[in-house]
This record gives structure tokens, sequence and C-alpha cells, in this order.
């Protein structure tokens, strides 16, 4: 793609100054209308060292409005955490609606650091296939993605540096070492060459830039942004089709309920088991190796308790736990995965832990209509992707699904009813998410298929008798981590 | 006080088992009323190590609702980025109304980490005049602080430790190098002694526990905390006096609004003065001096021009403009400081701009009514301990105050509407605003006086001009860059 530019271009300053005054005004206008259409957008620079990324940048900021508007640069993580999954400070920075983020340096530069300079330290770097479902989960979420590449001749290039060096003498930002794409322009040229293609993708295709005259390249990329988001801002983002058969699954039926354990041999077990995790959380400390423990199941199914067993063996510093609701104000701003990547912690072997999950998308957001079935039915991929992501990182995955049945739930409403001191953990909400039993059954039949994988699979707790349960989930966590210590040793 | 503590307390197990049983229901019970009257909870633990913390927190967690909960320790931050404030991560974590933070070690550990262990390094220490303000802008707006000393014996915490050295091996919280008290019990007990004394405080009074007995601590702690917020919830936050006399000062009239420059000259010099920047910027960067740059003023008067003027000078990169409007549902549940502490980035030597400032609480809050009289006259002792603590650690920090008389304004405002590309700069408010002109100009002086400090000084500029105004601006911000370079030499 690349070799096909024309570098020789060049803008003379009178045509230059002329069109930065239309494309001012224009950029200004669409930036006010992308707030007021509450449209989130990202713009991001990739591409050569030397091609006055920063120059470009600014000028566009000039004829923009501070307000809502953020420039972001992946050097910043260029020597993250061990184990934090690749696409984290993007999705922990992703631009609220009618926001915009413009990235400096993204994903592209992150991804060739790791691969050229990084080697050594243990961050992962990531596929093409985890960049383009990334780029693809936002734009069909909505977001406006436009992906610039900064192309250079090598001439060009080699007098970049060299001016910028003498002003600056060491350049300011090579604080953060960088790699140095100068000292081998083919090598990077075919590099680049093969990134760009294996990523110019139908829902995030890339606006290649010749850079080798900024002033060209300034209104190139202005002008780029306001035809884009012009274009953008008249259409309403697509809705889907249905993608998926419709067929039924059926796991829970399956499901053995009557399963007990007696409490003397509980009481026995969980004290094994917990002196047992409690030693296996230092381990995991020591190797840094991150956990991420999901919880689901029916209201009043024993995920509480199942928790409390869990967590009573591990030391506070160590662990979190996530109580998820209905997302808030804030939240409701952002993607729907958002939440989650933003609460993920693998700092030093850290377990979090979550009751209920990012599952609430194909399930009560399923029901409720507050996902459209083109949004839920696609979410399977994109939970899939992320917990991909997160294996690929060397984060350890539980997932539980804790079940009980219709009889038992009642029993344990009533009891909670008459408790004075458990009234407040019975809602009338629950008693109208009993009402739609069957329906949650069909969600959750059809979740456990599609969202069982090697990395993050299902456990299916039979939750009746709660003694049995908890061992259970103790025990799945222990071998979990056996497993894993085992496989980095 | 501490070596008043009986250490000898012993609590037998089935008292303990009774005394606890008791206690779980009850701070289960406060802890939901905490978060229905929506009141922020802090819970600090200090004291010895090896005072089994860990285990005292966990009891304490197994009877909580893990919503609206957290654990944090200021291990996490023991080398944090040079120049960043004392108090950064505390106030980033500050929990939102209706939630708790546990902090498993806190500020008091956090000083005592910087003056016995971190001595090399460049972070700064604090006072106990800023521990104390700072808790009590906490306590004011409402906070309930509950702060716990765990004491121990010499023997106790030597046996202690050899026990935890022996299950553990190395223990692995040592990874974050910690000050070792137990090698010098004397000299740390006096050293804590005086901690205390100095910050035990009518708003922030210390709970002294013995934790020789960890199953008295925990019933000792756990009852403390129940009782605690039995007691403050039951009481509202109470209503501090007017503590300011009502002294009218007078800086606005005396401001010389004739200035102006010739357009040749301003084009001349804003050349000048933006190269100049440009290397500054650069020396700022290598010497690891941030800034924060505030601007306030008159509607129209010219801050958004004078702020464009001034980042066109920067790298992208190395500067972040903060627009600051009325604060959104996210903010407004907590400190009304909370979200300037949050913007804070002093990452390598960066340049923090506000478009509007914490000054709003002072001006547009008084004005309107938003904070009550005893709110607003207390901030401005909150918020010049806040610069102070900023300036403390290094920061730059300018604060412009925009000045233009009434029949300018009016000008501008005239023109924006006559201006289809300026509309949208003018609104109803603005109109609104300018009602209250006086009403301002009494607040405006009253703020320009008080918060005036050699550490954080207002420049007030003459802005009928605007070409004088911008200038003014630039020229200010390289006296203030010029002069923080020349101190670090």
């Amino acid at each position: 793609m690349l070799e096909k530019l024309d570098l020789e271009q060049k803008l003379p300053k009178d045509e230059y100054n002329q069109a930065m005054e239309k494309l001012g005004l224009r950029l200004g206008q669409v930036q006010r209308q992308a707030r007021d259409l509450k449209r989130p957008v990202i713009i991001l620079f990739e591409g050569w060292r030397g091609a006055r990324r920063s120059l470009i940048i600014n000028k566009m900021m000039q004829e923009m409005d501070a307000r809502g508007f953020r420039v972001l640069s992946s050097l910043e993580v260029a020597s993250d955490e061990p184990c934090q999954p690749f696409f984290t400070y993007f999705w922990k920075n992703l631009p609220a609606k009618g926001h915009i983020a413009v990235y400096h340096r993204g994903w592209y530069y992150l991804k060739n650091y790791r691969e050229f300079v990084d080697k050594e330290n243990k961050q992962v770097d990531t596929t093409t296939e985890h960049i383009n479902a990334f780029e693809k989960t936002l734009v069909d979420d909505g977001y406006i993605l436009i992906k610039f590449f900064l192309h250079l001749s090598r001439k060009k290039q080699k007098s970049n540096l060299i001016k910028r060096s003498k002003t600056l003498g060491k350049a300011w930002k090579d604080k953060y070492s960088t790699y140095d794409d100068s000292d081998d322009y083919d090598k990077y040229l075919e590099c680049y060459e093969k990134l760009l293609e294996a990523t110019d993708t139908a829902q995030a295709p890339w606006n290649l830039v010749t850079a080798d005259d900024t002033r060209s390249a300034q209104v190139s990329v202005i002008g780029t942004i306001v035809d884009i988001l012009e274009r953008e801002l008249t259409v309403q983002p697509k809705a889907g089709e249905i993608q998926r058969s419709t067929e039924l699954y059926d796991v829970l039926s399956r499901v053995d309920l009557q399963k007990t354990i007696a409490k003397e041999k509980y009481k026995a077990k969980l004290d094994e088991y917990q002196n047992r995790l409690k030693q296996l959380q230092i381990d995991l400390f020591r190797a840094n190796i991150p956990a991420v423990i999901g919880f689901e199941g029916w209201d009043a199914a024993g995920k509480g308790g199942a928790i409390r067993r869990l967590t009573a063996a591990l030391d506070p510093l160590g662990y979190v736990v996530h109580p998820i609701v209905a997302p808030n104000e804030l939240e409701r701003q952002y993607h729907y995965l958002w939440r989650f990547w933003s609460r993920l912690n693998v700092k030093g072997g850290r377990v979090t832990i979550f009751d209920r999950t990012w599952y609430g998308r194909v399930m009560v957001e399923r029901i409720e209509g507050f996902a459209q079935p083109y949004e839920w039915q696609r979410a399977y991929d994109e939970i899939k992707d992320m917990e991909a992501q997160w294996a690929d990182s060397g984060i350890a995955i539980a997932k539980f699904w804790l079940q009980i049945d219709k009889d038992e739930q009642y029993r344990r409403f009533q009891e909670r009813e008459g408790n004075p001191d458990k009234q407040w953990k019975i809602t009338e909400e629950d008693w109208r998410n009993r009402e739609k039993w069957s329906q949650y059954e069909e969600a959750v039949n059809e979740m456990l298929v599609r969202t069982d994988t090697s990395y993050a699979p299902w456990t299916i707790v039979e939750g009746n008798d709660k003694y049995y349960a908890r061992l259970k989930v103790l025990e799945t966590v222990i071998n979990l981590f056996e497993e894993k210590l085992a496989k980095r040793k």
C-alpha cells in the first residue's frame, strides 16, 4: 500500500493558509456536532518516527475546542505491568460519548514496540486478529474510529531526525526508549506494509498520509477528519442483523442437583481448602500470576456465601470483590465492556472477583431488552475475545454458574423474607426476575454453550446444597491455580 | 499515649464468638445505613509491623457487604512519581458518597516510609500540619474518618514476625520494600508517639488498639467502628459557623485597563515568546518539573485565546487543558477538590492547564448558593493548603485573573451574537452572570486577596486589549519556568 503513495506532493504556503481557514471552521462545527450527538471519536496516529506528528496534532488541536478532547500516547504504557492485557490502557482511556481521544501513537505502535524492543520483558504482544476484534467491537458500538498512517520517504526521515536532534539535543521524548525505525528503513517498511494490510478492514480502514511535506500532511489529516465526521454524523449507527441461528440448547436440565455433603465433612474440607488457598495465593504472588474469577447464578443461588468462603482464605490486599449491578450514569457513557476492563487489576498476582459479570449482556440485558438482538448476539464473540486476550496475558480465569432449581429458590426467598437480618437481601425485583425463569433458562443455556472455551471454561456448580457448592467452587479455584503454577514452572 | 495501654488484655474464644456474632449483625446494618444516608467512610489502619492487620481487616470484611467497599494500601504508592504531591493517591481514591474505603496502611505509613526508607528518592514527605488539614477538609465535608493505631509489645512483635517468616518464607508483602520497625523498637515507639500526639485532633481522633491478642483486637476494632458509625449516622453533619469578617476588598478597580500593544509588535513578541516556551518545555521535561496553570476571568475575557497562544508553543504530549464546568453527577459524589486532584498529572514535567479552576467554589458556588457560607468561607484555607502541597512537591504554579470592564464584555457579547461562527460561544447563562457583575466583583476581590500566596501568586491580566493580555500571560509563564529552573540548578 505504502509504495504507491506520492511522496513528492507539496503545498505552497498561501494555498495552505486558504485551505486551513476553511477547514478550521468546519472542524470546529463538526466537533460540536459530534458532542451534541453524543458520538465518541477516536483519532489514531501511527507511522514513521520523524513524521512530525506533534506539529500535525497541534495544528489540529488549535482549531478545536479543548472541551471533551484528550491527547494520549501508548508511549506511556511501553513498560506496563507484566500480565497486563494488551488493550487495558486503551480500554481504560476510551472516550466517553461525545468526547474525542487522539492517540499520538496507539496500539500499532505498542505492538511494534513490544515486538522490536521489549522482548526481554514479560509484557505480551497482541495479534492482528485481536486488533481487528477490538476495533470492530468499538465501531459496532457507535464509536467513530479514524486511523492515520503517516508515511515518510527514507531521505526525508533522515533529514527530519537530524534536524530534530540538532534543535533538541537528545530528543526529549527519547526518555521513553523507543524503537528506531530509521536504522533499517527497508525492514520496517515491509513490517508496516504487512501490519497495514492485515488491519485495513471494512469497519476501520487506514487513511494513508504522506508527511514529507508537513503542510500538505496537516491539510490532508484535518480534511480527512472533517470529511469522515461530516459523513458519519449524518447517518445513524447501523443496526446489525441477526447473525445466529436460534437453536435451543440444554445444559441446565442435565445438572444433578441431588449432590450433597455432610456438615462434618464440609467443615473439615473447608478448613483444608482454605489453608491450601492461603498458600496458593502466596505462590501466585511470587510467580506474578493474576486471576479473574466470575460468579453468575440464579438469585439466592449462594454466590455471596461462596465468595465469602473463598475470600476468607485470602489476604485482603491480594484480592478485590466487584459486585456488578446495573451500569450507572457514568458507565453508560462507554462501551458495555469498559467497566470490566477498568476494574481489572493484575498488579502482583491480584485475584479479581466479580459478583455477577459481563455476562449480564446476554442475560438480563437480553431479556429486559436493554440490548438489541444484534447487540447481545455479537456479544458472545466480543466477550470471548476479551477473555482470550486476558488469558493470552497469563491471567488465570474461572467462571462459575451456580445452579439451583425453582423450588429451592422459592424456599430461600421465603426464608429471607422471614428473617429480619436477611430481609434486605430480597426485593420486589427478585420476585419479578423469578417470573421470567424460563426466559433466563434459555439465555443461560445458550451462554454456557457459546462461551465455554479452553482458556475460560464454565464450571457449573450444583447449588441446592450450599456445602457441596462452596466446596466445589474452592476446589475448582485450587485446581486452576495449581495448573497455572505447574505450567509456569 | 501508647505506654499507658494494657497489652496483657486477652479474650477467651467463646466470649469472642459471642461478641462477634452480635457485632457482625450490627456492622452489616450500620453499613447499609451509611449507604442509604450516602455518607462516605474512611477506615484507616496504622501501627506496628506484625500486628496482623490482615487478619483483623479480613474478619471485618467477612461481616460486611462487598458492595461499595474497597481495601487500599499506601504500599502501592511507596515509590510514586517524583513531584507527585503526597496526598494524590488518597485524593484519587476517596470513597464516593455512601462508599467505604479501608486503608490497610495509609498516609501515616507513607510518611514514615518516605522518612525512613526512601530518603534518596525525590518523593516528598508531608508535615503533620498538612495531614491535619487533609483530615479536616474531609471531615468538614461529611466524611466519617475512623483512625486505628494497632499497638504491639516488643515481645509479641518479635514472635509474630518470626512466626510469619516461618510460614511464608520471605513474607510476600516484602516485595514492596518496607521499613522495619522491629529492629529498633524504642526509636520507633518514640516516633509513633510523636506522630500520634501531633495528629490526635478533635475532628479525627485516634483509636488505639492493643493487638497482642488478635481476637481482642478484632472485637475492639469492629466494636469501635460500629459504635462510631451508629453515633455519626444519627447526627447530621454539623454546619460550621461563619469564621470570617465580612470586610470588603478592592483590587479590581485599581487595574489599568488602558494598556495596549500594537499589532506588529504583538506578532513579533508572540513569535519570540512561543519559541522561548518551546525550549523551556524541553528543559522542564529534563529537569522533571511539572506545572499547573489556572485561568479565571470574566466571561469573554479571553481565556480561550490566551490558552491557545500558550499551547500552540507546546508539544501536545506535554500538556493537557482541562476545561472546568459545573461538576457532573459522578463528581458530585466526592469532595469538591477531588476532581482537581484527579486531573493532576505530574509525569515527566507535564503542564496541566485549567480553563476555570477550583476557585469556582468561592465565586459561582458562593454567588449561586451552591455552597453554604461556612463552606465557601473555609474553602480559602482548603485551597491554600492544596496549592501549598502542590508547591511543596516541586510543582510550578501560575494563576491568572483575566480582567475586562463591563463595557468591553458587552462589546464582545454583541460581537459573538453577530457572528455565526461564534454564536455557540455565547449563551443565556452568560447574560445572566453579567447581571450579577457586582456580586462577582465582591467575590473576586476577596479571592484575589485571601488566596494570593508566595507559592501560588495571582497574576491579574489587563484584558481589554487581547494582544496585551496574551503577551502578559506568556511572559508570566516564561518567568515562572525560568525561575523554577534557576532554583533547581
